[in-house]
This record gives C-alpha cells, sequence and structure tokens, in this order.
C-alpha cells in the first residue's frame, strides 16, 4: 500500500500536459479494445453477465476513456479565469488569474455491476487520470481475475505511478486513510459506502469522498399516460428492471401507477418473457432473495414471478396499493439489488402523499400523456433527482457534458458533483489563484495571449 | 430554530427568477449603504477595529452583494448544456440538458473579523442567495447588536424566510444537525469549525461543510530579493501583519527569509511605528499572549516587541534560525491569530527543508529579485497555496471570477471549493441533468433557442 501511493506520489502525472495524458488515455481505451474477447471471457466467468453486454460495455468503457481524454484537451474544464489589474475597485484588484489544479493521488473503489465501466479502466479512474492525479484503484472481489487483467493493460500503457491496484478489504480501509490519498471515489451500497466515507472525514486531514450508493429511481405514470400506452408502459418496464438481473443502480426499482389504469396488468403479462438471470454473486442472490422476502410479508402486497429456475434470480414484480405503501414506505423504498420492482397503484388523490415519501435517488422518469402538462409533477421530482427523464427508462447513462449521474443522500454522499459525464473530472481538481504573477511561473493556459487557445474568462 | 428552518423551507426562493434575486441583493447593499453610519458605530463598540477600516468593510461588503447580484444576473454560473440527441454514440445520446439548482436552506457560521464581510450579509450570505438558496445565520457572539442590526435589515429588504438569524452555541449545534438545513459555510478557527464539520459529516443524512479555517500564509523572501529590496520588504511585512491587530486569516504568519540579508533589521526598525491595538475580544487577546508566550519560549528565539499598552496586543515579531525551527515546526506552525509573525532565517541549503515542512494555506508568497526565475519555487508552493502571490502582501482578497480563497487542510474542510469570488456560489449548488424533457418541463435557461441569452455550452 505505502509503495503504491509512494509510486503515485512521484509520479509527476501533474505535471504532464493535458495532451499528454489525452494520448494516454486513447492508448488505454485502444489497448482495451484490441484484447476485448479475452477481457469479455474472464468478466463473462467471473460476473456471469452475458457476453453481449460486457462487449458493449468494453465499447462504453473505450468510448468513456477517448470522452476524458477530448475534455483534457480541450481545456475547458480548467475553469481558466485572467483578471486585469483594476485600481477603481473596492477592493482593488490585482492581475489575477485562476486556474483548477489536480489533488494528488486518488483512490478509487470499484464496483461489482460493471466489471468495466466502473471498475478499474472506469470513469472515476478515466476522470481523474484526465485531471492529472495518480489512481489507486481498489479491486472489487466480484471479478479478480478481471481487474488484474485490467490493471496489467493499464500497466502497459500509463507510466510508472500513474495507476495502481490493491486488492481486499484491509487494503481498501488502509488506502482511504493513507496519508498521501487525496481524495476518493466509490460506487456500491450505501453500507459499504458510508463506512468508507465515515473513514475519509475523520481523518486527521477530511479528505473529498464521492460516494455513489443506493437509488430506488421512482417512476410516475401518468393516468393519461396510462390511458394512452399501458401496454408499451408495461413492457418497458419489466425490460428495464430485469435488464441484466436488475443489477443497476439506475434500476426502477418503484414505480407510480394509477389504479387500474392497466399498466401493471401489462407488466405482469411481459414478466412470463423476462430473462432470469444469475446474479453476480452468490450473496447478492441470497440477498435478493431476502429483499423480495420482506417486501412479499407485507400485508395487502401481491407478488407477481417470472421463470426461474437453479442458481438464477427470477424476475419479481410486488404490487402494492397506495395506502399499504404509505404505511410503510420505509419497507418499500429499501433499494433490492436485482430483477425486482415494487409497484404501487394510486387514486388520484393519493399521489401527493406518495412523492412526499421519497428520498434523493439517481434518477426520477415521468410517463406523461400526448401533449399532457406535467410541469408541476416535474417540479417537484426535480428536487429529489439527480436526472429528470420523460417518457424513457433510466437504465442507461449516456456519456456526454450534460450528464449528471448524482444526487442528494442517500443515493450519493456529495451531491454537489456527479461520477457519470465531463463534469465528473471537477471532482479531482482544486482551484488556484495566482496574483501578479511573472509570466513563466504561470501555466501555460493562463499566460498572456492564451497560447493553448484553451476556453477561458477574461475581464 | 425549528421555526427560522420551516421559513427557509417554504420561502419559495428556488422558484425565483435570477433578476428577483439580484435585485434583492442591490436593495440589501443601498440598505447597507444607507445605514453605514449607525452599522459602523455599532461594530466599532463591539469589536475595537477602526471606523476607518469598518467603514471601508460596509463598502466591501456592499460591492460583494452587487458582484454577486451581477453573477446571478449573468448566468454563467449555471453551467447549462444543452445536448441533442445522437443515436451513433455508444451508448445512444438522448436529448439532455444539464443546470445547477440550489441546494436549500443553507446555515451561515458568520466570522469574528469581519464583522460585515464574513458575517451576516457577508460572502457566504451573498453567495447562497444569489444561487436560490435561503440562508440562517449564526450569529458570531463577539458582535451580538450588530448581527442583529444587519438582520434587521434583512428582514426589511427580503421576502420572508430568504434570511433567519440564530443566536448562541446550541442553536448553532442544533442548525447544522437540522434535517431541514442542506449546507453549511463557516469561517472561523480549525478547532470550532472541526467540530461543526464532525457534525455535518455524521448526520444520517451527511451534508456539505465548507469551513474556512487556520492558516499560516508563508512569505518566502529570496536572497536577491532581499538583495534589492530588504527595507521596503521588512516594512511591508510589518503593515501586513499588524493590519487590524493580525487578525485576517490571510496575515502572513510565517517569513522565511535568507539569515543576513537586512529583512530582520528592517522589519524591527519598522516595528516600533506599528499601531497596537485592541483584539476583538478579551479571550482571543489572552490566546495571543499565551501564544506568543509558547513561541518565545523555545530555544534560539528572539523576541522583538513593538508598542504596547493596557488592553492591547503588542505587535511581535518572533525570530529563529532555520535548524530550531526544523526541530519543531508545529510550534511555529501553529496560528497564532493576533498582531505576531514568525521570522525563521535560512542558510541556502536549508530552504528545501522548510519548505518541506509547511502545511496546506490560503495563500503563499513570494518575493523575488527583479527578473529573477522563480518558477521552481513557485511550483513547489503552488502545491500548498489557495492563492500565489507575488511581491506584495496576502492580507486583503479582491473580489472577482478569479480569486480563489480555499486551501487543503487545515486551511479548508473542503479544498475543491472557495469562499470568496464568483465561484463560491458553486458550493450551494447541485446538477441535474433533464432527459427527453417537454420545453415547459425545462427551466428557461435549457429552453430551445436560449431565450434567456445565457452562456451556455451546446453540442
Amino acid at each position: 500500500m505505502d509503495d503504491a501511493v509512494a509510486a503515485a506520489s512521484r509520479s509527476g502525472i501533474a505535471r504532464t500536459t493535458r495532451d499528454e495524458r489525452a494520448d494516454r488515455l486513447e492508448a488505454l481505451a485502444d489497448a482495451l479494445e484490441a484484447d476485448r474477447a479475452d477481457l469479455v471471457a474472464i468478466a463473462h466467468d467471473e460476473t456471469h453477465l452475458s457476453t453481449a453486454r460486457l462487449d458493449g460495455e468494453v465499447t462504453r468503457t473505450a468510448a468513456q476513456l477517448r470522452f476524458f481524454a477530448g475534455v483534457a484537451r480541450e481545456g475547458g474544464y480548467l475553469e481558466a479565469v485572467v483578471e486585469s489589474p483594476d485600481p477603481s475597485l473596492v477592493p482593488p484588484r490585482p492581475d489575477l488569474r485562476r486556474i483548477l489544479r489536480p489533488l494528488g493521488p486518488v483512490a478509487v473503489y470499484a464496483a461489482s455491476n460493471f466489471p468495466f465501466a466502473f471498475s478499474v479502466l472506469g470513469n472515476d479512474t478515466a476522470s481523474a487520470l484526465a485531471a492529472g492525479c495518480p489512481v489507486i484503484v481498489k479491486a472489487h472481489p466480484g471479478h479478480p481475475e478481471l481487474s488484474r487483467a485490467t490493471a496489467a493493460l493499464a500497466a502497459a500503457v500509463l507510466p510508472a505511478g500513474w495507476f495502481g491496484l490493491v486488492e481486499g478489504m484491509d487494503a481498501g480501509v488502509e488506502l482511504v486513510r493513507h496519508p498521501g490519498v487525496r481524495a476518493a471515489g466509490f460506487t456500491g451500497s450505501v453500507r459499504g459506502g458510508r463506512a468508507l466515507f465515515d473513514l475519509a472525514v475523520s481523518r486527521p486531514d477530511p479528505i473529498p469522498f464521492y460516494g455513489e450508493l443506493g437509488s430506488i429511481n421512482p417512476v410516475v405514470v401518468t393516468r393519461q399516460a396510462a390511458a394512452e400506452r399501458a401496454a408499451e408502459i408495461g413492457t418497458g418496464l419489466v425490460g428495464s428492471f430485469t435488464r441484466d438481473a436488475g443489477q443497476y443502480c439506475t434500476k426502477p426499482g418503484l414505480v407510480i401507477i394509477p389504479a387500474g389504469g392497466g399498466v401493471e396488468e401489462a407488466a405482469r403479462a411481459a414478466l412470463g418473457d423476462a430473462p432470469a438471470s444469475r446474479q453476480l454473486t452468490p450473496r447478492m442472490a441470497d440477498a435478493f432473495a431476502d429483499g423480495v422476502e420482506a417486501l412479499a410479508a407485507r400485508p395487502e402486497v401481491t407478488v407477481t414471478r417470472g421463470s426461474g429456475g437453479d442458481g438464477v434470480s427470477t424476475p419479481t414484480i410486488v404490487s402494492v396499493p397506495a395506502g399499504a405503501f404509505l404505511a410503510d414506505p420505509e419497507t418499500f423504498l429499501a433499494e433490492c439489488f436485482g430483477p425486482v420492482t415494487v409497484v404501487v397503484s394510486y387514486a388520484d388523490d393519493e399521489l401527493d402523499r406518495i412523492l412526499s415519501a421519497l428520498e434523493h435517488s439517481l434518477t426520477a422518469t415521468i410517463h406523461r400523456g400526448s401533449g399532457e402538462d406535467v410541469t408541476a409533477l416535474a417540479e417537484r421530482l426535480s428536487g429529489i433527482a439527480g436526472r429528470l427523464l420523460f417518457d424513457g427508462w433510466p437504465t442507461g447513462v449516456a456519456i456526454g457534458w450534460a450528464q449528471h449521474h448524482g444526487g442528494g443522500w442517500p443515493a450519493t454522499t456529495a451531491s454537489v458533483h456527479t461520477s457519470v459525464g465531463a463534469t465528473a473530472i471537477r471532482r479531482w481538481l482544486t482551484p488556484i489563484a495566482y496574483q501578479d504573477a511573472p509570466q513563466e511561473v504561470l501555466p501555460p493556459e493562463l499566460r498572456d495571449g492564451n497560447p493553448l487557445g484553451i476556453p477561458r474568462r477574461e475581464s
């Protein structure tokens, strides 16, 4: 551990140019795609995710690496500002120039459910390297061989110290407490994330801890939407919550539908065609079974199960009337990782109370009727959602400058930031202001005449 | 407390337009200046700061309020991004639009040493209101009457719930733990800030806590600078560290000078002309006396005192050779709030070790010779400084887009953000992404055609 952090501290990545880092990220993407077949095979053995899904995830992960290469090359993420002296102001303004600089070594806690895209060379690693921070990944125990294989790629492509891998729970604890580590990113459970967050903030020198934790991702179907396309919504719901065994942080875990609108019947009908899949680990499958059992044990609940089999988790719909949901919202709002969703049926005068019970989530979704004005509902949900989407399903998180993958507790430990999209890089950066600095001391991005031509604010 | 938070939650400020909030901030600035004479008189009674200084601080505070009004009006702070659908990407990109929205009620812990500019209507309050967050200020006990008088101005100018004031340590503790409070800003001591930070992060739902704490603000004088202008530097130093009884978070508390370069003699000579002033509270004066005593008790230390008197704190220079400093850096790096600075004299081969002992600070300063290349020294100090300045003094913090007032622990609890300058507003905002949203649901800043004409990124 000390060796890995010491190597990171000596790496010199903070002094590289943005183009150098972008070149390396692109080389990493190429290397990942070159080894695609071998990596997918290892991942399939370890995670039981389908090879088609894993193949797509490799493509996504390579796209993320190239995307952050582009973010680094462009330079807008530096938030550079150049202000000339103005003695007429109160207080007078000197020559002042601001830029963001890398925080230093970053600890990344890999996720189980995206063995490529949110693991060793995933979003956290790509954004931190783009920022100029060396990365030490704590491998997820769910896919150790894959973690080592992707780490070996990184070792081959990246200069010494830019990247390190550690394994085991003790190493994970040691990492977040290590004096040389300056920030941490995490994707996983509320319990695990909270434990590491507590360690990060109780250090003698607290460090930022960006944890992406649990999320129920409520979906609200209006009466008009149900009237117009109950069958489509029911089928779409089943496709979304059973996709890859329901192991998405953006899985729709709570679906709020108008009573008697036909959505539930459509979903139940579609459930028979949903595939039953093996979950990532036996422990997750057990937790899933326990979670479904706890939901099923509540009064007034109806459980509908799809096809099952040995060693797989059966797609399940838990239906509950609004009254029973409101009598015990905590039970129904607990995230259950796997192919299950809770469907709450509302009479029109119950919707408001259901919405009031919701916690912060990574996403919230509205299915509305054609031309229906859902402004009030959208404003209500915007207060608890990191991403608010319409007439679609939250699984699937696009990459871009406009993406936000975050939200208030318990969706994340740091609601001000995102773990997906260009601005994920902001997590690993701290500002510095230069006052009356000679030109040669300034980073080139702040020098007179903007020699590197980056987007910057000048006044 | 519950009443204040409930009123804040009901305030509706999050739904106001940027122009409405800007109008209110400007009205607040006008009101502050209209009552300038009365307010300065109250402040002078309570803080013992000079009326000239306090008068200037009112002007600064009004300028800050107007500055954040301008930040709100411009809208660039929203970081708006509009991305059109692109099905060719992996994963495919929907219509995705991102904006920042206010976090909700903000707790502001006022500082003692800037009874206007970092207190009731100071930077934290101005930036939070501009962001659209209601504010509840915990008054500093050092100026209770002034706090009430400025709070009364706010009550007269601002709509119900936008602003509240609470007093007393218990209220301060209750505030940061209150479920309705969504973020906190703090300016004060390491001990007080750490205690509140610990409460904020140990909540069932942790909230961001932006604390600006202690800072030693190292100054390095090169041998060439000393050779060229020892007298000017010595005099400037005394002016800076004794200004307003040395009660600045940016006071130069550690000055690293070449042995035998003449800077120390010049500073000692200037010390006789430095004013002895009464500190903000008797407790601070006692802590100052204790701090100086602890420094003076170390071996090899020379203490030079300026003029003193009853009830005032005597400007003091504590001189220490590099060897003695390096034998016990912790003692010499402890912030001592008041008119004292530690001068460390180095032989050329000792400078590196002294720099290695430094902690993070709000500022670091280099005095260099004419045309001297200080690139290596600047790079070294940029790793520990929020603001790096040249041939000047760190007291005095300009307002602007390029300003940064922050730094790593122990300078702040949140090194990724700033408490002064336009980007201070970023602390009170969280992103939201809208996916495939109908136009009428979107904030006007994200609608097609950019109807409000704000700076935004489109692709």
